[in-house]
């Protein structure tokens, strides 16, 4: 921890600040510089930051110089995590696809959309029974009932099902279901939500929150971990910026950095990022060169009647474009793709 | 609602839209042109949005031409919102002063902060007893022993509690104590909050994303709204943006616009949107002179030793200069201070 | 200066760069932390940055702890400055109404936008000559048929001229007609034509870039007056955000932010801010409110005809309004407004 | 063109726009809703918009429908543009890759450069003799010297040159030496320096403002092809959000974006769009296999001791992998890369 002291501070100030640190344990080494002086503390930083530095007088600002968390920066960790979803793996060797329809609408859709995905190289299956909606008029999803659709696709089609919680309420409920559960992008910052998620047994993926920055992504991360979860998946689904030639504008050096920050697996969301369906392709392409660990795409067996982001949602010849990339592609960056579960019994 | 077609959109694509929105009992309107046609629908515009029509071949883009929301909407609504907080009034003929500590930490330092938000001309009383952190190494808040101070403090001075709730199923006990319920700005899209706090029969204060748009805000306000509960004060504490000289960017648009678009009164939170003491003063007068309801102030007794955000609470001498502006300059602008209520029995 | 060097580097690496300062003629001070060692620099700053430290084995990062700007920076300056704009200031005591047509279209319309302005309270005339447009097919202004407009109008109101030079080689020709010379916000860090402005001999106002940070411009400023021009006033505009219900965000904090950091008076442009009319009053209400040494509103005789930015212009009740404000706000906070030249002669 | 009438618009306020549109030889289509009216106008829309209808009496909103960019439009474009830059194509069946030194600093580091370029797989150099910069302090380049010194490089390199021009009465001077001249972000909206640059009779590679929009950039394109000039290629840098993690994001959705609306080359910038060298290489993978046409990559023979931006250029090791990956990477993607140039007589 650094702290810059304004070109008017006093002796005083100074001395003060020292010696407050000393009080409480640390250690303060100061640099008088021509205009300004900064002095650097050495000892237990969380408590420092208790100590209302900021707010003494003479203090221009004040720098944090290690990260805040600990538990998922690669700093402190041996080697990168490999999550396992019911024995699939994301993170390793492998660069897995997931994919699925954005919401379970009725049986018939989610089935056909899970062998969709399945045929197109998914070895996980995603699908909201719970939708966080903009509007309160519209679709909120099917609740549990939606949770048994999924479950029985899984039974058909032995892909493991991902899917999103809303409340830390519901963690239970849907983690008795779900292989893993996905927190998404405007429930980032859901401290409760991800605190329960932390204790529901089940590996969770963290969507970025949309106007989140890397640090505060890895904090929520933090918040899981903290309750004894390390199985824990980022998902970059893009930000929010100026640009509204897209929904979001897809952070892509967010995945490189984010593996450089932590040890934890990172993947990216194509079809939210970019919100039509003919950037899902490329998108897709950047995210598998740029090193992602997965994919997690929007199908859906009739776009034009979805009740939720149809106009992302890959079908015929686009899924199949997919299908023929991921073949592919992820092999020719050295990472091929993670193979689907074969179904016990089979 | 309008669609607009891709140029090379054909008559039958065209055709396909006429009839669908005729068989869902809207009327279309074609408009050629000389690059692009341009169909305006006229009818029943939530069902047109399950048409699935911006993913029907030949559609370019969809816009939306009415607002989204309805109840918090000025359009369907006589006149302005007065929201009585245990009879003092956010909107009408007067500007609240809200003021208060940031956290609630113990009962001398909530007493002392009423009592200087009280000296100051304040009518309201804030204090999370909740606290949402980006960090789960940081301080959270006392919970329901910070609810039973805030209810003391409130016994002792005759000011009526503004405090935060993160948590749907906090609602019931944050209502209890309370007699408005704040939800902060990282849970503005937290639905199942927003529900529950519409439903709880107390005055929400409704904190503006981050990141939020003002159309987002105001859905998220028809969430409450929808409950039941029109006593919704919308609050302006800042915005994400590239600018790293003040904590948040203080939209001061965002008053006047969302007074356009709705009947409820807005606030601006001046402490969390710079981040820092000395703009605290400078940013109240803005937001008075730009019409705000009211403003939201962080005071604390000590600073310096605040568990959260003490860089930016008012204390001393800033203090006296807030409590000076607001007794003259409210009024220079056509809305005096509301004065405190006068406490029962005196 | 701070370096910060990552938890990997070695004490050779530490070794290196200070003996490197050393042999730079700085001096390097080194604070060993738990998980991190940061070397704080004594000496020449601009000449540690030309040492390459950011790219030396071991080094994570590099913080400037001093401001890079001198001239502009209130540290070095002793009292704010007073610009003198044909004898009338900006900055001080008073607060300043510049007022005007966005574009000199004829010289009836600009003879009457004047004498609106003047009547309002200006004591400055606005007026571009020269247009910046994002299309090559808008109208891009009369060149100097414009400037000579603009004097003749002078001659006839005795409201001194501000106009825009929009390249380093119309610099001379324009001031030659000009009073003081607008540099546009899409020219911010057009640094030909910010070194050549100040270079002309004549006040200049520096526009805001629509997405620069408060450093950034004062570091546009600070190419102007290492000419020999300190005569700056600066002038927030509004910058590039997520929020589209307004033209742009008015960063209302960047007036008292950077009227801190310099001694330069800070102006606000409530037309191009919002972009809409109804929003000009408010937020010229808050500009003044907040500090700002001036306010530059666009008015037009005819907006419905205007050929550059018509919707935001004022005329008839709504210049009236802005008259009666400007008429008792400045005043009610402590800076009234400035009083227009008495022509010579009169 | 579509205007959105308020809701509480009058018949006479629609009746008077639909004349005003008829008397300007155009036809107004009148569609009223529930709420609101919205009008469709067919004809010439440059036309409509110096019309003033946004500022008329009862109207809301006007939003224009069709693309305002014509020569670099798709649209209007039989097929894409292949950009020849002393024969070395930009565009098409292959993928180039562009590298130098940020700078040009000495005859010696600018061949070592070149050099090292060539050997990873360039056939264009790219070196700046004038650099833009944020500082007045900091090192601004060696102006004519530093062309002299890339002609000569040329000359025993055989790799056609790109370099940077900063200002309209340079263009001539620079078009005189180089190959392909250069726009850099600050300047995108220079229009001066767009409309020379677009008479010089060179190829254009035009760099994306760090906040303008996909839109802003082909308008700026526009107004190098208005001059005649359609040998223009569009280059993806980076915009600036909230995150601070990378120097600029790198908006890698851009390149299908802007290849869709338009028919121009569009490269990738993956140096200034991360700041880092270890973001290099993974952002040039995500670059190609978005469908880029080309990266364009620092490289310096000594970054310490680059006088410009040499944390982000590449050396030994990072050089080599970059090499190898474009040897490799585009093939697989089914472009491969663009050869180098035989020189004549070789």
């Amino acid at each position: 921890m650094v702290i810059v002291m304004a070109p008017e501070a006093t002796s005083d100030n100074i001395d003060s600040i020292v010696e407050l640190v000393a009080t409480a344990g640390g250690a303060a080494y100061v640099t008088r510089g021509v205009s300004r002086t900064i002095i650097g503390l050495v000892g237990d930083i969380e408590q420092f930051e208790t100590l209302g530095i900021a707010a003494m007088a003479g203090v221009s600002d004040v720098l944090r110089i290690s990260v805040p968390y600990k538990l998922v920066s690669r700093e402190n960790h041996g080697s990168r995590t490999v999550v396992s979803v019911a024995g699939v793996p994301i993170g390793g060797d492998t660069m897995t696809l997931i994919a699925g329809p954005c919401a379970v609408e009725t049986p018939e859709q989610t089935l056909a959309a899970a062998m969709m995905a399945k045929s197109a190289g998914a070895s996980l299956l995603r699908g909201g029974a719970y939708k966080p909606r903009s509007s309160p008029y519209a679709f909120q999803g099917l609740g549990e009932a939606g949770l048994q659709i999924l479950a029985d696709v899984r039974e058909e089609t032995g892909l493991p099902i991902v899917t999103e919680v809303v409340d830390a309420h519901d963690v239970e409920l849907v983690a008795s279901y779900a292989d893993m559960l996905q927190i998404g992008t405007r429930n980032m910052q859901n401290f409760a939500l991800l605190q329960a998620a932390g204790e529901a047994g089940k590996p969770v993926m963290l969507k970025r929150g949309m106007s989140s920055t890397i640090e505060e992504w890895l904090m929520a991360a933090e918040y899981i971990a903290q309750r004894g979860n390390l199985d824990i998946v980022l998902c970059e689904r893009g930000i929010r910026t100026f640009e509204k030639a897209t929904r979001n504008t897809l952070d892509i050096s967010a995945v490189p950095v984010a593996q450089n920050l932590s040890h934890l697996p990172v993947i990216v969301d194509p079809s939210h990022s970019g919100g039509k369906r003919d950037l899902v392709l490329p998108l897709s392409r950047a995210a598998i060169a740029v090193g992602a660990d997965g994919i997690i795409v929007d199908v859906h067996p009739h776009p034009e009647t979805a009740l939720c982001d149809g106009p992302q949602a890959l079908v015929g010849a686009d899924l199949e474009a997919l299908a023929a990339m991921v073949a592919t592609l992820p092999a020719a960056v050295g990472r091929p793709l993670t193979p689907a579960r074969v179904p016990a019994g089979v």
